[in-house]
Parts: structure tokens; sequence; C-alpha cells
């Protein structure tokens, strides 16, 4: 087994998502988002919730204010983020400075520059005027009982340019007071083999230290882990790596990789297990879509596709992943696709709690999906779609509504732009009672959409809340030219579940229609 | 300044997108995007090119049999992916080993298991007989004068299992006459701090190395760098880290840390100026999003939020990037006059053989690109839209036809299967005459082309040879339900030349019109 540092005596797991993520390029939290997004925090298990920088910010001043009546955290602190004070002026007399005490925490992380062409550039300041801005302002806070840290900006670029000076910052928030600094690799081009050397020049000040990190050099996790490997006992991240540019370092990634690869319990195992689910609601919060690739809770995290992997994975699971899904609240979704046999079936419907243990049912499932698949039917993403095939070929199929037909209308005359230009009608059966009702819509699909919603809901008023949420479309049969079979994948929603459904033929209308019902199909039989 | 480990005299850029990309769930890709993909990553410049595994798959003994007369590599070097022979076979005689063979590259890439618990449970042979594979079906190919490559799938679990066996399978392979021995991090659980401990026990025995990372604890480039820190001299990886689960190492990524944070020349500079485009393009053929974060070519990645970086990078742009984003042909979106958008639509018309030296007619057109990205249109891959929006700007686009209107009408009534479900008008002036012409098809798509290909034949009968290849669609406003944006990109050729159309609107056919309709003008202007 490979040799794993120890852990420190304590150590800090810092969530900075409600500040320095909600940078994010598309990325707008409420107050009331931000005060959500804290209680997933705390219930998650992280040390300290940055919740924003007050005075600088109406809404985060706001969200401190909210705070102590609105929030019951159980374990997290609240830390209150802001600068050291103006150049010139006094620590006791800023505006800022008085903000971040009113606004209450028991912990502030003040920024301060580090690098100092940063300080003559963007500060225009001296180089002595900062050191005294760092050493008045932790020291007022600290001397009015506050626990504060300092973040180093540009920390690394600012000690390969003057290293002197940049520990001179180090040592000077030290002496003033300040509980922990932390190196913070603001451009974000850091290399985790190029953070030992820097962190252990560091901690020869003798203060605790902690690393902030972005991910523009795609390392971010690693340069996170290579700084704690050095001695580092704080470390700052957002859920999800939400951030500026390239965004923050994922605390979500680097969590498991603590408690699962160095074996840290910097987590309960049960709020481990709450990792993923974490994970996806503050995406939803913050109306980001889920990544399926991100390292643990990614929804294809620990999927797979190939059928060599299939037959080994019913042997020893363990063979194929490198560490249990559950773990982190995440499961193991086997892909079917035609690289995959009757293996891969079974297991898929184990998942989906469907019996298919019976080899010879197994086998004629199998048969069908690579038939369909030959088709063009694809039922790796589209588990709604395979789960109505296994139930249709068992017969556990229920048929809510019963299509009577449909048509669509769309026209475009050059210079008249039309709002509406598509118009569907659908006629169907549902609870004994036919309807035909009207669809207007900016496109075929939406309008037939809503003529469904339309005939649908009286039956059915849960219909109103489906939302689709992605519409994929692709050509199969290059070479067949504009008769070719198109594959459409529709991604639904209710708010709570997400589910895809997948249509094929020659008429991408035809197919986007058999996707659309069978996901109005899909979420009724499964009472979504 | 930080320390670089020097530069091996010869390194490996090894591009496994087509085989191991191509296993990422939603992706699929025909062998038209594979040829397509592999012309994009020589253009970029990367070693090798590993094209798939013949007679695995039947696609990708399709794609090695096209590729002698259809692919014209300048610089790389095209590689087949096969396994060693079966057990208690011999590589002479074993169909795989055969088409391995028959797919006619020079260089070759075993897979052989170096976990001895995987060859007991998953392969079910004798460890003797798994190096008995790997020497017999390297030594075969090797007599035949091919140059061999080994991938040691499971190498670094396998090492902690059981490090001498893991190390005779590199041994066994080296003595066979394998030119590199690959590690792999196959379940991609590693972290950089413990590569160099590995990498340098698999160096004892004196075989040139490489490194295969996937990236299920967030550090996939992390570790790559830290075996190419540790001798590694060949480093496999995808373009934008597609793959199974959380992806392999984005190649993407590191080459930009290689060359811009190593200061190593892995490409010729005009080469990685051509990253970004490479990436995205790359994603449109794989019809997978632009991951906005993804490090160095993301649209996020050199984009900052107004504020206190504005009046900063005013006064030194270095102070808050970490490299210049012009070197891999992206570009800081903040400021005003954008020189990196400005040179790469230079670029862009330089390759159309377009003159676009002109700074202020650049400048326009870089304004309009901008204007039309934020709609929705892409640019990366479709070139013809972007040939007929600067023929439109600079006052030299023709217009062989004008049209009149369109509309088109779809129907479905279960049980009644139509081959026509689909029924167009098109109604347009070319040559002077007016054509109105009704088109039946299996689709709108269809049917529109129909009747464009009607109406415009009596004037144009060269459109005959006109062939949609390929129509992907992608809803571009997540969250928006069926009032979405919709992206249509359309693949056109004549048989001798391909072009790419984009259209964009609410509406999927009106899109898919726009798309179409400029497929026509574009190959009637250019001739074809």
């Amino acid at each position: 087994m490979p040799t794993t540092p120890a852990m420190p005596d304590e150590f800090h797991l810092y969530d900075t998502t409600l500040r320095d993520g909600a940078q994010q390029e598309g990325i707008h939290l409420t107050v009331d988002d931000k005060l959500r997004i804290a209680r997933y925090l705390d219930d998650l298990g992280v040390t300290f919730i940055e919740g924003g920088w007050p005075g600088a910010n109406p809404a985060d001043t706001e969200f401190f204010a909210r705070a102590p009546q609105e929030l019951s955290l159980t374990s997290a602190k609240l830390v209150a983020f802001g600068a050291t004070r103006k150049a010139g002026g006094r620590a006791a007399t800023d505006p800022l400075t008085r903000a971040l005490v009113d606004a209450g925490t028991d912990y502030i992380c003040l920024v301060a520059k580090s690098h100092d062409t940063h300080v003559l550039q963007a500060l225009r300041t001296t180089t002595e005027e900062n050191l005294a801005m760092i050493e008045d302002t932790v020291s007022y806070l600290v001397d009015l009982g506050k626990h504060v840290f300092v973040d180093c900006e540009h920390f690394f670029d600012g000690f390969w340019a003057n290293r002197a000076y940049a520990l001179d910052v180090i040592r000077v928030a030290a002496e003033a007071g300040a509980e922990v600094v932390i190196l913070c690799d603001t451009n974000g081009g850091m290399l985790p083999s190029r953070m030992g050397d820097v962190v252990s020049a560091a901690a020869q000040i003798g203060v605790d230290l902690g690393v902030h990190c972005h991910n523009d050099s795609g390392c971010a996790v690693a340069n996170s882990l290579a700084a704690i490997d050095a001695g580092a006992m704080h470390v700052q991240g957002t859920v999800n790596g939400y951030g500026e540019r390239t965004g923050n370092m994922d605390l979500t990634t680097l969590i498991a990789d603590l408690q699962l690869k160095y074996g840290w319990p910097v987590l309960a195992p049960e709020r481990l297990a709450g990792l993923t689910h974490t994970s996806h609601a503050i995406a939803d919060i913050a109306n980001q879509p889920h990544v399926t690739r991100q390292p643990y809770v990614g929804s294809s995290a620990f999927a797979h596709k190939a059928g060599l992997h299939a037959s080994a994975i019913k042997v020893n699971e363990d063979l194929y992943q490198h560490t249990r899904p559950e773990l982190v609240g995440n499961d193991m979704r086997m892909l079917i696709s035609n690289m995959a046999g009757r293996a891969s079936i079974q297991i898929k419907g184990q998942q989906l709690g469907i019996d298919l243990s019976d080899r010879q049912l197994a086998g004629q499932i199998t048969d069908v999906v690579k038939q369909r698949e030959a088709q063009g039917y694809s039922y790796e993403a589209a588990d709604a779609s395979f789960e109505l095939l296994v139930r249709s070929m068992t017969g556990r199929l229920e048929q809510p509504f019963e299509l009577i037909g449909w048509r669509v209308f769309t026209e475009e005359v050059p210079g008249q732009v039309s709002p509406d230009a598509s118009e569907a009608t659908v006629k169907l059966r549902a609870k004994g009672e036919r309807r035909a009702e009207i669809g207007e819509g900016n496109g075929p699909v939406n309008a037939l959409g809503g003529a469904l919603v339309k005939a649908l809901e009286p039956a059915y008023p849960q219909v109103r809340g489906y939302e689709l949420t992605d519409y994929r479309v692709r050509i199969l049969d290059e070479g067949r030219g504009t008769d070719a079979t198109v594959r459409v994948l529709i991604d639904t929603s209710d708010g709570r579940h997400g589910w895809t459904t997948v249509g094929v033929g020659t008429n991408v209308i035809e197919a986007s229609w058999e996707a659309l019902s069978d996901a109005y199909l899909y979420g009724l039989i499964k009472g979504y």
C-alpha cells in the first residue's frame, strides 16, 4: 500500500462557495439561496463557511444580518470576509472594517496583498504601508476578540518575485495575531511539484498555514493536496469547484480524496455519504448543470460502458472501481451499449429494482436491446426508455394514455418573424376521456409538448411540473443524406427527479415525439 | 522562479480520444467523425493518434481501412490498439492479432494485464500464461517490423498488490521488444504524491516509460505531470478529457502546462495557438458541450468579472492571469480592444484564403462574430457559415437565389406508418425565375431539403450532388425548457468537399432551414 501523511491534530475544511464560488460566470445567488447553501454545507460537515463580504455588497450584509436568526448551524462556523484597511487610514475608523465587525461573526478572514508588484501597481501604495495595513487591521480585530485568518493574495507569484517580502507579509500577520495564514494561488497557475518548497519556506515562520487554489492549470485539487502534504492544516475551496475563470479548488473532490485515499476522518462516514446529494442540491440552487464527469459525485463517475468490464464486475466489482460509490452516496450505474452483453443488462435491472436474474429473460432483453441499438436506439443515457422497454417485455407497463394522432405545421416567410411559428394538434384518450388539443410554439417539439400537456392535464395535473431540460439530435447513418435515421435524446425533470428518454426514426419530429411521449409516460408511471 | 525538470530527448504526446475517449457516456463517433478528429489532432501536432481497436469493432476496422486513402497525416503517426493474444493460443494464429496486423499501421499498442488478481479473476488464466501472452504477442509483432507499445492495465493497484509481478510484466514486455511500456491508472484513483516511487521502481528496468491516467480522484493531469517528473517520456490522454466515468487525462490541459509552465516546446507555438480551436471543433464533432471552466481553452478560462480586477488589468494584464490567453488561441474577454479575438479571426481568414490583414475590418468582423456567438452561433466547426458571414460583411457574397418562403407539415397516426410523413413547400427566385416546389420526406428537414433541391435544380443542376452528411442539434440555454434556443450544425458534402453550416433559433426547423439553405448557398458560390 502507498504511504499516506498523518492527519494534523487540527484540520480545517474552509468553504468559500458563497463568496469566491459566487464569482463564477452565470452564478447569481440571492440571500435565500445563500442561506439554503449554508445549511447544506453545515449538514455536510465543513469546518468554516465563508458567507460573503459584508459592507462591500448589500446582499452579503443582509446575509450576515439574517444568519443568526435563520441559520442554526450545528457544527460549521460562519466567517465574514474582508480586506485590510485602506492605505493611509486606520482600521478603527475604516468603514469596511466596521462592516466586518458588524457582521457579528466570531471568525474573520482578511485578504492581504503579498506580491510587491501588486502592492505598487494595483494597490498603489508602498510595501511598508501594506505591512502596516495588515498589522493594524489584524491586531484591531484580534483586540475585539475576533479569530482572524489572513488570505495572502498572489502568494506564490509573489514568493518567486520577492521571497523576502512575501514571507514578511506572513510574519507580520502572524505577529499581529492571525491564527491561520492562507497561501493563495490567486491566478491559478501553480503545479503540485512547486508547492512543497514554498509551503516549507512559509512554515519556518511558525504560524498555522492554509492553502487556496484555483484550477487554471487543471491541478487545483493536487496543488491543495501537495500543500497539505507539506504541512497546511487549512484548505479553502468551493462545492463543485465553482469560481471565477476555471473555478476554485473543488472541495467535493478534495474531501473524498482526503477521506478515501488518505484515510483521514475529515467527515463522519454518514456525512460523507451525503456528498453526492450535497453537490447536486447546491448545483440546483445555483442553477448549474450537474457535471456528469465530476469525480466521486458525477452521474458518470462510476458508470461503465465496455462489455469487457461488465463481465469482470460481476466477478468482483472492486476490480473496476477505485473506491466504493456508496461511500460518497453515488452508485455504480451500468451503461447499456452495444459493447455490453447480458451481464450488464442484469446489473442494470438490479439497479432499477427489476429482477432479471432469470437467464432466459435477461437473454431475451439483451437480444431486443441489441436489435434496437442496431436501429439506432441508445439506452446508455436513456435509463427511462430502458425501464419502459423492460416493463413492456415483462408485462408490467401500464398505459395511462393512448395516442390517437398528432400533426405539426411550421412555416417561415422572410421578413415575417412570428413568435409562434409552429402549431401542433394532439389527440389522445386518458382515463376514458378523448381529448383533442392544440399547441403553439416557437418550434415543433415545443408546440407538440404544449398540446400534449394540455391533453393530459385534465386527467394528470402533475404533468404541468415536468420540464424538458435538454434535447439532443444526431444523424446515425451518414451517407444516406436527408433520408438518414436520427436519434433524439430528451432529458426531463420534475424538479426532484431527472430522466432521459430516446426516440429514433427517419423523421426528426416523429423521433422527438417518441422521446417526448415516453418522457411523459415514464413520469406518470413513476408517480412523479 | 520555480525549478522545472528538463525535457527528455524524445517525448510522446499520445492521443487516445478515438478509442478511450469514445468510451465516454454520450459519445458516439462515426467513422467520418473519427477521420475528421484525426485531422484536427494531426494539425494540433500530437505525436501519436490511437485510432481504435481493429477486429474488436467493425467501425474501427473500417477506420483503419479508410485511413491510408482519406487521412494525409503530416506529422502524427497512427496507432492500432489491441490486446495480448488469447490465453492458451498463439499470436501467429490469433484472429485479433491478425486484425491488428491487417490494420496496416507501423505502430501498435497492446494492452496487457499487470495486476495478478485481474489475471486470475478477470482473465481467468495463470500469472505465468499472462507473461507468455505478452512475450508471444509483442515478439510476434516486433518480428513483423512493428513498433510496439504496451499498456500495463491497473499497473498502480497491481504494483501495491504484488510489486514483483507488476515489474515482471514490464520486464517481459521490454525483453520481447516493446519500445515504450505505459503504466496505466485504469481505475483512476492515483494521487501525484504516490506516482514518483512507482515510476522510479519501474524505471530500474531500463525501458522507456509512459503514463495513462483517468480523473477519478480529480488529479489526472497532476498525476501525469508527476510521472513525467519521475522520468516518463510518453503521456496518454484525450482531447477535453473525454473518456469513461470521470474521463481520461485532459491532453489539452497537459499540453499547455508542459509548454507554458515547464517551458517545454512540445508543440510549435503556432500549433499551440490552435489549442482552443481544436478543443472546440472536436467537442462539436463529438456533439459535446464546450466546458466553459476548462483550463486554458474554456470560454471562461480567462474571463474576469468586472470590478476589482478590471482596473488592475488595465494597468498590467499579467497581474491577473496566469498565462497569456493568446498563446493557446483563447482570449481575455473583458478587454474592449480585443487583440486576441482579432488575431484569431485574422488567422481564420488566412486559413480560408480571405485577406483580413486590415485591422479595422478584422475588428468589425470580430465584433459581429462575438455578437452572434452570444446569440448561440458557433463558428468553431462551421467554417462555411463563417466564410458566408465574412463575405457578406466585405460585400463579396453573391445571391444565387432569393427565398420567398417555406412551410412544413408533419403528422402521425398510430398504425398508419407513412414513408412520407412530412410535406414541405419552398418558394424562391433563381436566375430570374420564380419557383414553387413541394417536397415530401420522412422528416421535415428532409422534406425541406427535397423541395429546395427541386426549386434550385433548373437553375443549378449541380445541387443534386450535394448531400447532407450530419445533422446535430443542441439546446443552448438549459432550464428554459422547450422555449430554449437551439443550435443546428449541418455537414454537407459533394463527394469531394465537405463543409459545415450553423443555424440558431428557438424553432428547430427554422434553425435547420438556416443551416440547410446556407449549405446550398455555400456550395453554389464555391462552385462545388
